[in-house]
């Protein structure tokens, strides 16, 4: 499965989208819930499957969502669905316990649906980008193709019901992905955390709750989903992350400042690394691509173009690197397909080929 | 001074002498005094002027050494001594203190004669690669022209007298500059030196006595002069050196075996390293050079050829730096005009044209 995507990025990471040098992606997330059934975590298997089969019919009756594809929990083996979590199309847990499980999944990967993650649908929408509107339209369009077919369990008072409070009214979630190095290197992102939260914000790691900050990427997203319209959220998140990006810009131009030689150093190390190394681990390659991608922001290094960067920080993880090589791999071996894959990719790169699939196995 | 030899390397380190994969250098060196003449340390200046002009007058008499050319005291400031010292040409202290010393430097830099040093006359040859006997051949030809015109302290019994007992009978000091990263790695290098030393024969780094092993470089030289003719010294360093050379290479073979991934992510980082990097300390380039330099050597890299790296190794010391610059520098920034010397003849020689002098300021 997903063999076709294993060596393709997603639309999302295409390096498109305004204010791209620094946030990769925005996403927006409804939870919806069917009328007059019980949550997921409550239903038996039978109920799930039904409501799998309400909601993919319904989807299936949609124009916007015709084009995608639909599975089923039989559909996708382990690490099918560990590629799915790296493409931040399903969450870790989904699909994992018992059966009656969907998800939909839209051509360009800007729509998924997930069918009995916590509530009975899970719409969402990612762009490139800081375009949080953009997504939210995306998926506030898919919602009211939906509902045309399905009816929501929805209260005059709270708004949308869901099985976990913190998603009861709007049962909106919006995030940005946003890349600090910069505030990371002048010790600034601690502060920056802080203020963030404080004004209602959650900050987490590049796979959502408890993940590490890896290659300095955060997800910026709401806390809550009552008592505030989605405008007020959406154009909240759009504010802060502006806020933040200028934090971000203002790091920079003191390592320039102070630190010129320092960071151009560590920036081109990175480079050098990567297109070089012969054993990366997934760890490294996050901070050197991380380190490069600075560089590109910066005007320090401009070999490979942006859209690389993001690619090779999806390519790099584990699953899609088994997906790429066609089988599984212990961690071990996985660092030095890890290593080829960014040689491989960033050679085509610099000979003019961007674009290609960058399946050659010689660097 | 000596702007025209900052960015060209010494012949001894072309790389094209036998063996010269692992051994950089021959050198000989044959110590003689004038008859009736006290030793330099003892004499005045007076007297030490007086054995600089016999000196002198001898080697402008003399076929061989009539190309090169001769420097006293007034002629070579600090950064020029500095830079001799970094091509092997003289000893760090010599010329340091009060008047009464000379220097003949040969063309290519093969022969050279430090005049009261510790000794009236320090004949030198240097060649590349593992060529003992042809550095002792050209020593021995300019000690025979010069001792047509010189009266040589010589006993019968006790062989040529030097200031020095450890330099007393044949005054000749046969050594070899060897490269030995593989046994460094796999940790047999203190076994190895032990070894080497119990058979009688001196291990020192780059610079002679007492310095660091800097960029596993190590000089395998004779402990004594007296007892022992001519020709034992060079058959015996020659012998030592082909043993420590199949050390070498089997401890090469071993990493290659048992290592593989390792060894050349190790090297093909340092060179990506060297490419690319902004900031270059003097210890961290020749590491970066002795990895590069066992990628050479093991086949695992063929970018760059041999003799750039040796260069390399030459160049990237401070006074050559310098010397290179044009002016004198702080650490900091002979660090950067380092980085940014290897990244230019990195890509010179990768663009075709390796032999040049590769003064470009761009990389």
């Amino acid at each position: 499965m997903f063999e076709e995507l294993s060596s393709k990025p997603a639309a999302w990471l295409s390096g498109a989208g305004p204010q791209a040098g620094i946030v990769l992606s925005s996403r927006v997330r409804l939870a919806r819930n069917l009328l007059r059934c019980k949550f997921p975590p409550a239903a038996d298997v039978e109920l799930r499957r039904k409501v799998v089969g309400e909601v993919r019919s319904a989807i299936e009756r949609s124009i916007l969502l015709k084009s995608g594809k639909f599975f089923q929990n039989g559909d996708l083996g382990g690490m099918d669905r560990d590629f799915l979590v790296e493409r931040h199309v399903i969450s870790p847990e989904f699909m994992k316990a018992g059966e009656g499980h969907g998800l939909y999944l839209g051509e360009d990967e800007s729509l998924s649906v997930m069918v009995n993650e916590e509530d009975h649908l899970r719409i969402q929408a990612l762009t490139s980008g800081l375009e949080v509107g953009r997504a939210h339209e995306l998926a506030t369009q898919a919602d009211a193709e939906l509902s045309a077919n399905l009816v929501f369990d929805y209260d005059e008072e709270f708004g949308y019901l869901t099985a976990c409070p913190t998603n009861v009214g709007t049962g909106l979630r919006a995030s940005v992905l946003i890349h600090l190095p910069a505030l990371v290197l002048t010790r600034e992102i601690d502060s920056v955390i802080n203020r963030v939260t404080k004004v209602g914000w959650a900050v987490r790691g590049f796979y959502g709750e408890g993940t590490d900050v890896l290659g300095n990427l955060l997800q910026l997203s709401n806390q809550t989903t009552l008592g505030r319209s989605e405008q007020e959220v959406l154009e909240g998140l759009e504010k802060v992350t502006r806020q933040v990006i200028e934090y971000e810009e203002s790091a920079r131009y003191v390592l320039l400042r102070d630190a010129k030689e320092q960071i151009e150093d560590k920036i081109w190390r990175a480079y050098g690394i990567l297109r070089f190394a012969r054993v990366l681990t997934s760890g490294e390659v996050m901070n050197l691509l991380s380190a490069v991608r600075l560089g590109l922001g910066m005007g320090v290094l401009k070999e490979i173009p942006l859209g690389l960067v993001n690619e090779l920080l999806l390519l790099c993880q584990p699953a899609h690197l088994q997906k790429f090589a066609g089988r599984e791999m212990e961690p071990g071996e996985r660092d030095a397909v890890r290593a080829e894959l960014a040689r491989a990719r960033i050679e085509k790169a610099l000979s003019g080929g961007a674009n290609g699939p960058g399946n050659s196995k010689t660097a």
